[in-house]
């Protein structure tokens, strides 16, 4: 089924104990599609400004991402973001942050993306979100991921969309922050019942849970010894979760089960190096060979 | 097998968002040996004070406990524990602790427990632990807990004991404080390398990791939405780990993973009461029933 990411593409740089990474591609779109191509073919929207280097594009162009809807906007300058973590790597501060042409309008959806069934509206304004979603009329799963910024100054708006959407990603204190509930099951249950069907919420280096009407299920992170940079994590879980939904066609709860599992492991490869180093060396076969020792981990007989 | 257990029997006041006990039977090996008994009898070696409330021991009765090792001291008081828990039941203080009986002399380990070969000692201090070891010549497996206090005044005894016994069993932030690894699975390998052949870190609402020579795994927690009191919660998943251990009389990685899911089950149970009054309530029949439930959820295929 076809699959689309619309969200941010940027340059990042990025500070950590394990070393730095200067100007180099990033965004939430740009993760989650790199992730999600191991599973079949992936259409980006999104826009850079004409400062975008074409080494970055080449990098792109590895994975098997159709970028008809990247639009290249002359005048404009390409979002940049300047993160450092912190001893843990499991806080970060921005150093930085220029929205650039992501302040602009949203770039248009090309004609030949509008049939796409499986949609991922990965962070920007809840109001382009919207916007955004009217334009697949095709869709059969819709899935949003959102931020502190959106649930602090536009939550009429939010609101709206998680009215519109079968699925919510975030992480836990944006559920927090979202329904005031400090447990996280009870925030789960809380944001079914603002509207989407289910609701994934990512916690960092303790996995993920997910609600989905009656059935609830939490999973581990794949215990990664060697995180170098955990930029682009819950992109690339979210990648890898709807790229598995899409091919299989399945929204089941076990479906939703093994899809978050990949998901889990394609962010566990991904913290494993800066940008899409790591994903840019990793095979299907990899993939798959974590996957099953993930699975025999979690395997109770 | 024969499981022993030895640590603190205490009266507990605690204060929760979710409401107050006052002066109820708690202490890490009450916690332990009730999760335990579930899969087979569990013998306790502890002090209480004159002052030990007839009820507490009645509530000790109902599990399948061996109390002769259960010193009731004339003229000492028993070990007392005032906590609160914060708003989302994930941090506590202490508002009053009295050591009381904990301060003086270990009771002495009756005659008919010297042959016990799963033995778990609760957290105590590490010179006290050292020498009940040596008081159970066909220990099979010794696993112990301890504490930030013994972690930060006692570490040359701490890491005689970890060079003595088969497992530890501690919290993150414990991992953390002995190892300085943030990275809990760094810290996890530090430790194996202090002498336990398997380390146990309990992460709370997030569950546990073990390492296991070259075994490593991660369990998530049983979803729990009905939090009451996180109270016993780490003594409790010891003695589902351990009791099953015990029962089948198997250490394989596999088995471990296995006990370590009984006893987020049997913590589960644990903090939806306080005291010991939910495990009072449930039967094995219901602890199989969660368990599959669990198992499924973690079944990827």
């Amino acid at each position: 089924m076809s699959l689309i990411v619309t969200g941010s593409i940027g340059i990042d740089s990025v500070e950590a104990p394990t070393g730095t990474a200067f100007e180099v591609l990033g965004g939430s779109c740009v993760y989650f599609a790199a992730a999600a191509s191991f599973f079949g073919p992936v259409r980006l929207v999104g826009a850079v400004g004409d400062d975008f280097p074409d080494e970055h594009l080449d990098v792109l162009n590895q994975f098997d991402i159709d970028l008809t809807g990247l639009e290249r906007r002359d005048g404009s300058r390409t979002f940049r973001w300047h993160g450092k973590y912190l001893q843990n790597m499991n806080s970060r501060e921005t150093v930085s942050v220029e929205p650039n042409v992501l302040a602009e309008a949203f770039p248009p959806v090309p004609p030949s993306f509008r049939d796409s069934q499986y949609l991922f509206l990965a962070n920007t304004h809840p109001a382009a979100q919207l916007e955004l979603l009217d334009q697949f009329p095709d869709r059969k799963l819709a899935v949003a991921d959102t931020m502190d910024l959106w649930i602090d100054t536009e939550r009429p708006v939010l609101l709206d969309l998680l009215g519109r959407i079968d699925g919510l990603v975030l992480n836990n204190d944006e559920a927090e922050q979202l329904t005031g509930e400090p447990n996280l099951i009870s925030a789960a249950m809380k944001i079914v019942d603002m509207g989407p069907k289910f609701v994934v919420i990512k916690k960092g280096e303790h996995g993920a849970l997910i609600e989905h009407g009656g059935a609830r299920a939490v999973l581990p992170a794949y215990p990664a010894k060697d995180v170098v940079d955990p930029t682009g994590a819950g992109d690339s879980f979210a990648g890898g979760m709807m790229g598995v939904l899409a091919a299989n066609d399945d929204h089941s709860p076990a479906a939703m089960r093994r899809a978050m599992a990949y998901g889990t492991i394609l962010a566990s490869f991904n913290i494993e190096s800066f940008s899409l180093e790591r994903l840019g060396q990793i095979s299907r076969e990899d993939i798959e060979q974590r996957f099953n020792e993930y699975r025999e981990m979690l395997a109770l007989e």
